[in-house]
């Protein structure tokens, strides 16, 4: 038997969850490693309530790579509908109970990886804990990823710059495992508050540029305003190897533009396909292929996915990766 | 291989939790038919908010026969300590969780036995929604579970009747196992509380009646003011006796006195130890046993153990049972 493939999918919650989703259907030795500072929603409740790191995105990718039946997986992405366990789902809830019977979140990951039957390891970036900010263009400065997050519609000036505070310790599980990782992918997601996380981790940009892993980065389908507002694909590149340090050896673009009545829905936010740049694409580096999904409608369960409509579809991203990474059944 | 024993035994939380924790370490086959009328509590709340069936006493028989490992079993018993989730065990939120994924909450106590890989059946005694009734000595009705269990030193009336309203349909779960049973015991529990709520549902007592297994009580400890102030022994075998309508084989109780220090704490609140009737015992169906725990403070993780001091230690009991059942191993 030839070795398994050590990959790295480094994301925050959605997209890992539609890489991994995709990717776990091959024979990969699979990491996801995860944004921690999410502050929103159920996680965010948790966090101030009982001062447990943030369990939602880490739970997507749980679910992303279990192998348990679908009930269970139903289950972890459950949210309670009223009184007050309103708007937990009930893997957060999972997460949040296991880091305080165990003491550790990196201990409570692992238990619920085992009742899961996780096929590859989660691994959250860092486990200190931390809040993201960000400075606006025009100068304001945003505590916390849920102010960061733009309400739809609403007009914001786009973001220049993201930091941790306090300053985030790697994660030794995750250094370890961009180090011995043979490929690393860097997973759709929205700049500051999905990728950007990961890399202002101490040691986690320079693991990253140092590794000789092929670096893979699947480019977003859309430039959200606030993020990435007029971006071409080169420069999405571009400002990951900004934070990273070094080049990118492949980007992975979708080159089929979904439906228009998709893309009008969007432009009323705001929000345009993520275009090649004026110069066109280095095609050594830039691999495109029809990456969404046909049918548009059946978004699954849980919170992240159901949110938009224009979305990758995990079997031709992973197809494709397969493909860019060399990958030979 | 001999046929394993086919034991059921019915009660509420915590005096079917000690029973069953004894016996799984036995090659038993067993069944635990648990009470359905708690709505205090975490359970309480759930039931009120999410329109669930009572999880509490459930998710403590599930724990008792989980051959999972001990965090697992401390997760179930985990109780959140702050916010929106303040009070609620894990567990609880475990079972409402799948009763909801799954629509039906056998199929969520099934799948949670699963996850926890127990030892035996739990099955809980009706599906109907139902609440616990009862009138006191002084022609008061109370309604509800919670509101019938005293609050610790408060003066009131002995319970004289108690019923279900609305009438309880049996889970046919329940009457298949009483019927193929072989030893059916009653477990220790407030005589309204926890044992009347699985007489009161309709052909519960009739089935246990017509069965030919060997009927055998664990008589309680204690006499709570409210239950069975000033009972004898006698007295607690015959009260079940009407409600199942027929004669109990055995009655197992504790003949070593608790501490004097506990035995007084306990008289603070109007509870002493059940002694027998004036006529003495008849020794063919009493037996006498030193059931109570040396170690009295060694309280077990969870609500309802850590509650009271005076009570059986399961390796004892489960040894008596095993005599007075004639199992040889």
């Amino acid at each position: 038997m030839t070795k398994r493939k050590k990959i790295v999918v480094i994301g925050g919650g959605t997209g890992t969850f539609t890489v991994l989703s995709g990717l776990k259907k091959y024979p990969f030795d699979l990491t996801a490693i995860v944004a921690m500072a999410d502050d929103g929603g159920s996680t965010g409740t948790l966090r101030d309530e009982l001062g447990v790191l943030p369990p939602g995105d880490v739970r997507q990718c749980l679910v992303a790579l279990s192998s348990s039946d679908k009930l269970m997986r139903d289950l972890m992405n459950y949210r309670f509908a009223a009184g007050g366990l309103k708007g937990h789902n009930f893997g957060n809830l999972l997460l949040s109970a296991l880091e305080k019977v165990t003491g550790s979140f990196d201990s409570a990951v692992e238990k619920a990886g085992e009742v899961l039957r996780i096929r590859g390891k989660v691994v959250p970036v860092t486990l200190s804990k931390i809040r993201l900010h960000a400075q606006l263009a025009n100068g304001k400065i945003l505590k916390g990823e849920h102010n960061i997050d733009m309400p739809k519609g609403a007009a914001r000036s786009r973001i220049v710059r993201a930091w941790l505070s306090p300053a985030a310790r790697a994660n030794p599980a995750a250094i370890r495992a961009i180090r011995e990782a043979d490929v690393i992918i860097i997973a759709p997601g929205d700049l500051y508050t999905s990728l950007a996380p990961n890399f202002l981790v101490r040691g986690v940009s320079d693991a990253i540029r140092k590794s000789k892993a092929l670096k893979v980065q699947v480019a977003n389908l859309m430039n959200k305003v606030q993020h990435t507002k007029g971006f071409s694909l080169q420069d999405l590149a571009a400002a990951v190897e900004r934070y990273i340090g070094g080049p990118l050896d492949k980007v992975i673009y979708n080159n089929k533009l979904p439906a228009k009545t998709l893309l009008k829905k969007y432009a009323r936010q705001g929000e345009e396909p993520v275009p090649a740049g004026p110069d066109g694409l280095d095609k050594k580096r830039f691999v495109g292929a029809q990456l969404t999904a046909i049918k548009a409608r059946t978004a699954q369960k849980g919170d992240a996915l159901a949110r938009s409509f224009i979305r990758h579809d995990p079997a031709r991203l992973a197809k494709t990766i397969a493909r860019v990474i060399d990958y030979r059944p």
